[in-house]
């Protein structure tokens, strides 16, 4: 038979399965002989099989009754007894702390007869029916579904008949009033009487946390947590304790570490003559911990006592709940304490030193996603400052300058030295060097990943995008929210993780952790206090030892020589992904666009000739700033058509250059040609190996620049490790035309310059057919390389530009997502993909190098499926370096994707 | 050790891979008797190995010699004696026929000694030195590569000087000469002298055809052939007999049925004192079979039985080469003949009347594309009309009528009577009313699966495509190739097998096939000639027995009642996929843009509303038309902004509109919403179930209007079998959302009607990720329906309408494709996903229906694959039914893919 319902003296905390967080907590503080309450668990199981069956299983009753009666004999009072009742709390308690999600209700056991027999046992008639009423009250609306208004309207007007302000202050006749006015209001709005008898408000009160489970807030909770829905949630019986029993009772919560920054010793809030649902509601000021020492000397000692036994027991800081009873201590409940990253940090590393826990263990309390926050600078909360509007926080940090709206005015602002915010209704490639220039970015469109929010955080750079109330008028230089109407030059400050936008400039704390990373220890502990440093320190500790336990390596991805200093400064170990559109774009677009309308073959191949020099010295600049680390060059990847005009905007202008008379001719051929190159879907069209295939000396100029570069590095004494990479390779045949190619190229400089070159060329995996075929293409490939953001894109047939901002959020609303695929890599669809490629690939060359180069490589539960799939190394950009090798880290520990939450 | 030659008395006709075709057979008539001149194989692996190594496996030489001297035994002359020397001929053969492709050298063992003694031997000195001249030519230019102009530029100048104009008219002075000059040729040209070693002839000779089988053409010839390139070829080396001694000899081809029409009897030519190469030369005219009877009765009647003996041992068509050297016959080769289409129908059904085939047997003989061909009509060949230029054959059939440069045009043309030709630069959805009431459509742009292509083939309509001289001015009313200019209503007449296009009314012949398929057996053969009858008769033979063997079902892809009505007619079991999307064109776009430009939901809910009576009555109608037969109904598809103008064009008009005063403010509110659902990449966007999931209301109309559709079919005394199915699903939990919100619907319907509905609801299966999770998808899903051109598009990363006129071409050239992707199912990349998904969407329901719907479904070669994957019907356009029917008949018999070839 099925067991449902277990004791508090037969559970323990690894049974948070089975009986919740709370309840398996409860269990171990009981075995731990700490003072609990006794009660007992109804299972995660009996609230499954109830929500699947629409019924308690037929055994829960009986189990219920025989775990009661023990209670009641260890007691000795019987549930809702007319003299001395017992009464006892109900209350949810999920695997996953669902904090405010789920129902309680307290003082079962009372009715009109039980009321009397504890005023009488308590002496306290008013501390009697105050009870009562809580339990209709709490009954009513969690059991029964009565609007809670209707309640706490009455409330409020017995306060005002009475001339009173604070419920304590109600006299016992007006709570017995009150009493019968909430049994109306039961009657009247339930259509039956509040159930009298104990156990029936007991049974209830339990279905009514069942079915908490699936009300819609609880769902959605659960879903912006990705808390799985099939869990179910165990209710906690247990025998009440009073801490509003007059002076000498009173309730309190504590934590054994200071759960903000960290710092050692306990710390915790007290309100004497309390209940816990005062302390939540903040009428009353509470005390320290240090003040109840003075109250109560022998309760604060064991407490004391209490909380250092559970954190040496449970090894990590704990937060407790606890009520003193008339001078005797009841813990309510304890658990391993939520902590800021910074806090996470210096505790993992306090609980080394205090050898509790081992430096793996302390890696594994830590996360990349903590890492990342304490890198971003932050505004400093305590300036207040008018909130303008709120967009999406895309890329996290807090950025202050002055307000401008085009690449140019901010590149040149900068070049004087201003801060400036870029705003733009949306951004193209076009608007990187205004990016690269300013303080943060701030978009009126586009999702977490349109362009502006990818390139933001691959910069590292603060990010704000879809804040849809600016009214970005380009024209007359402003953007206007309702009103308030912002010019070039004003002052703004913007809030990457929050989404907020600010009029006028907050100040900003830097990160000292950033400082660190990029600049090395001493730097960033000079002239730091105590905190900083050790915080620091904690970092720098953890962030060591992943560098020694993880299997992955990490790489950046890097288009310019000075990305890749900063990302070797980061400790990036080669460069995984770099674009060559670049180079390809501002005032070499002229260049490129003679390419595209070349009409013979000998006017391309000058064009191209003329850009051979540039390229070689991007790519030398490159090789030397990653010197001996490997260094892989993707060949030109975006369609030809996104180097020339847009072709709404010139079919505009010539028409309208038509009918006023000025008709440019030079327009009207590009206007041909733009027409021609036109591609209904540009993401599905001519780019990639097929342009490289298409257009003769295109993909040849870039091999013999990357040759010629790499020649050039070994003269000067480097040692450069280049690697070419084909992107959008669907079948071994393109790849192995690339590579003859590249191939004859490379031998030819290697012989003009009396070296013998050995340069690998490898393949992204970015469609579906690359992996589906990767047992064939692994025989011309050196190395594969994921690009999981293409993959992504034709795995599930949406393309990222278009979709983030119709219906991705419809998706994740409804559940379709549980996070963008994007941001996480989809295991059992893209991710199958994945999987395959890599082994068979493998296959064919057990030691073909395997990588990641799309946004997934930064993402620490995708960190732990490449893990798990076997790849080499992850490629992000310089920014998420840190992280993925703090996240790869911990994979190398075996912490599950899941473990990243 | 490997034996790397064979005696043609050792091999058989079975041993096509390892002897090439012409060496099986060779091999096989020796076997049977018949009178071939003794010779030997080498094989197609001493090909393949000289080919990767660059050298002859080093036995083959040793094995050469012991099979030439086995020769030169059995013969009783030495190679190249200078007395009675044995001449031998080199050819190549490979496994698959390869016309005119590969080299073939004759009179090998002649050189200055032998020649002489061949004069005296045969007594006819002219003779000798002309096959000298011979050899030396042929060697010259195969074996050594001398271009042969410049030994036919020697041989014109030797006539000329000669006064003669005919080879055989040079007197043997005049040939010992030539044969002078040609040996000083090879000597200029090679740098070395002719050969005059025998052996040494015969050595270069073999290596020379190894090294054929890698020539451009050759290699052209096998990648539009789809042969592999790895097969290597094998070489004949076979005595030589000669035609051309006299006037009792001679030399012929012959055929043991007639292969254009299929009309039994023998049939050939015979050309006297001549050689094979003379043959081809036709210098002179051929006499018949019946002339040779005259000539040489003996030789006749040993002819006749002897094709007799092939016929009946090949059970097939044969044709034959043989050679009447003195009287003497001698075989050459055989093989099993080409024959044109129809040929293939009546020689199959005649064998089996003949009881040398099963019906089995017949029914392989057979193929889907035959069939296609028989059922287009075709321009009367005899009529000759000035060519005005050429394009694509995009869809088969011969078409006739005025040019119209519009959709508009071509229906009002239409509709008073006229037959029109609808000429457009390229065609998109809003033509489809115009392409409806044309002949036939010619497009400037666009291959073979562009817009215009898909859908005249899907109409069973005439088509040539990208014809890209053709200069289509709208606006002028007139199409310009060069000088020439066709004005709109000028007759022109197009050709959609060859891609012509030609000035003026050409006749056209109707296909008997046709009429058969779509009117029945008695229609077809009323008035028909004999041939006509029988031809018909063994269609109706064969494709009754395919229907009885095939374990396929095949459904049509219909729109409308009347594509309903004509795809039964065509033997259609159901309907695989019904578009909406029409419903939603034309006149009804108005509707349309309302609910896109609905302000409200309740604006929105009024425009979908007044929607619903029509589609209601189409579905209606379809219902009606395939009653009894399952019906499965797509779910609207295509991106909104398909709905709305074209983003560029409303922008000029606006801004042109703007600038000359005559702003139009609906134009402006129209050109905002265009703008705001623009996307980058439509395919990849907000389409199919995400669209039906974002607006509400959207997939309610059409699930409320088939659900109101069945209710009025069964209340008419019908039996409607609706399918619901949801496309672009990459997820189960989009399908869950989709099919709950359906099944509500449904099940009121049915209430209300007092009926209790039973509709299917299934999924397309078209995005990589659905085919990855197909596990999961099957558990909501009644039904999986492989969207294979999606599929094809997501998987490859290319879309169709993008790259089929860009790369494709150079694709194909380059052979990156044998064949496009989007004409047959690619099976390693593609049919993988298929397989994937079939696999594991039976693993969870093992009776889950399996459907395809795209393209492929009419593709002989794939409907074999879709066969061995288990897919239990192939929907296509109606006009392919007959040959899905034909082809599935096969597949049932085990007939491969490559077979259809």
């Amino acid at each position: 038979m099925t067991v449902y319902v277990y004791d508090f003296t037969q559970g323990n905390k690894d049974q948070k399965d089975l009986l919740g967080g709370k309840g398996a907590n409860l269990a171990e503080m009981t075995k731990l002989g700490l003072p609990v309450p006794p009660g007992f668990t109804v299972t995660t199981e009996a609230c499954t099989e109830y929500l699947v069956a629409g019924d308690e299983p037929p055994v829960l009753r009986v189990q219920v009754t025989q775990a009661l009666r023990q209670l009641e004999d260890k007691i000795g009072r019987r549930l809702g007894d007319r003299h001395d009742p017992l009464l006892v709390s109900v209350r949810s308690g999920a695997k996953f702390s669902m904090p405010g999600m789920m129902e309680t209700v307290l003082n079962i056991g009372l009715n009109d007869a039980s009321v009397k027999g504890l005023a009488e046992i308590s002496d306290d008639p008013r501390f009697a029916w105050d009870s009562y009423r809580r339990l209709l009250q709490m009954f009513g609306k969690t059991v029964l579904g009565i609007d809670g208004e209707v309640f706490s309207d009455a409330l409020d007007a017995a306060k005002a008949e009475s001339g009173v302000t604070s419920d304590v202050d109600l006299p016992v006749e007006e709570l017995q009033k009150l009493v019968e006015e909430f049994k109306t209001i039961i009657r009247k709005e339930s259509g039956s009487e509040f159930p009298q008898h104990p156990r029936e408000q007991l049974d209830l009160a339990i279905r009514a946390v069942f079915e908490s489970w699936n009300t819609e807030r609880a769902r959605l909770y659960r879903r912006r947590e990705r808390i799985p829905h099939d869990l179910g949630t165990a209710v906690n019986v247990c025998t009440m304790v009073f801490g509003n029993l007059g002076s000498t009772s009173g309730t309190g919560v504590a934590f054994t570490r200071d759960p903000a920054s960290g710092k050692t010793g306990a710390y915790g809030d007290y309100l004497p003559n309390a209940q816990g649902e005062d302390v939540v509601a903040g009428i009353r000021n509470t005390l320290s911990l240090d003040d109840l020492k003075g109250l109560d000397p022998a309760s604060h000692a064991e407490l004391i006592m209490a909380m250092r036994q559970l954190e040496t027991h449970y090894r990590d800081l704990c937060d407790i709940e606890f009520t003193i009873e008339r001078g005797k201590l009841w813990m309510l409940q304890t658990r391993v304490g939520k902590r800021t990253a910074a806090a996470a940090f210096r505790i993992a590393t306090q609980l080394i030193d205090e050898q509790l826990i081992t430096l793996d263990e302390a890696l594994l309390r830590v996360s990349g996603a903590q890492l990342a926050q304490l890198m971003f600078p932050h505004f400093d909360s305590s300036a207040k400052h008018a909130l303008l509007t709120r967009g999406m926080g895309a890329s996290p940090g807090a950025a202050v300058g002055k307000a401008v709206f085009d690449s140019a005015t901010a590149e040149e602002q900068a070049e004087q030295g201003e801060r400036v915010i870029l705003i733009r209704r949306e951004t193209n490639p076009d608007d990187l060097g205004g990016m690269i220039a300013s303080n943060g970015i701030l978009t009126a469109r586009g999702g977490k990943t349109s362009h502006a929010a990818v390139v933001a955080r691959g910069m590292g750079k603060t990010c704000v995008c879809g804040a849809e109330e600016l009214d970005v008028d380009l024209a007359a230089r402003e953007v206007r929210v309702g009103d308030v109407t912002i010019r070039e030059g004003d002052l703004v400050s913007i809030d990457g993780s929050t989404g907020e936008v600010f009029i006028g400039e907050k100040a900003v704390v830097p990160s000292p952790v950033a400082t660190y990373l990029e600049s090395g220890f001493e730097v960033a502990i000079a002239n730091s206090d105590e905190e900083t440093t050790a915080l620091v320190r904690a970092v720098d500790r953890l962030l060591s030892h992943a560098d020694l336990t993880r299997r992955l390596s990490v790489r950046a991805n890097a288009d310019t020589a000075d990305d890749a200093i900063r990302a070797r400064r980061l400790g990036a170990e080669g460069i995984g992904l770099t674009r060559t559109e670049h180079m390809f774009l501002g005032e070499r677009r002229v260049l490129i666009e003679r390419v595209v309308l070349a009409e013979t073959d000998e006017q391309r191949l000058h064009a191209l000739e003329e850009l051979l020099p540039m390229q070689r010295s991007e790519f030398i600049e490159l090789l030397e700033a990653m010197d001996s680390l490997p260094t892989t060059i993707r060949l030109l990847d975006p369609p030809l058509h996104e180097f020339l005009p847009d072709l709404t905007e010139l079919s505009v202008r010539v028409a309208v250059a038509e009918v006023t008379g000025g008709a440019d001719e030079q327009d009207k051929v590009l206007l041909a040609a733009v027409q021609r190159l036109h591609e209904s879907n540009p993401m599905l069209g001519l780019r990639g190996v097929r342009l490289g295939l298409l257009v003769p000396g295109l993909f040849a100029l870039q091999v013999r620049a990357i040759a010629e570069a790499v020649v050039a590095r070994i003269n000067a004494g480097g040692s450069p490790l280049a690697e070419i990479m084909v992107p959008l390779v669907g079948s071994v045949r393109e790849l192995n035309l690339v590579r003859d190619e590249a191939e004859k190229i490379i031998t030819d400089v290697g012989i003009a310059a009396g070296i013998s070159l050995e340069i690998p060329i490898g393949t992204m995996i970015e469609l579906p057919r690359a992996a589906l075929t990767a047992r064939r293409i692994a025989e011309s490939a050196d190395f594969f390389s994921f690009g999981t953001n293409d993959l992504t894109q034709t795995t599930w047939g949406f393309s990222r530009d278009d979709v983030e901002g119709t219906f991705f959020a419809s998706y994740l609303e409804k559940g379709v997502f549980t996070v963008s695929p994007f941001e996480t890599l989809d295991a059992i669809g893209v991710g199958r993909l994945v999987r395959i490629a890599a082994e068979e690939g493998r296959s064919t060359t057990p030691d073909l190098k395997l990588g990641v180069c799309g946004e997934h490589g930064g993402d620490p539960e995708s960190i732990h499926f490449f893990h798990d799939v076997g790849i080499d190394y992850v490629s992000c950009s310089p920014f998420r370096v840190p992280v993925a090798r703090l996240e790869a880290g911990r994979a190398g520990l075996g912490a599950t994707g899941s473990d990243t939450r």
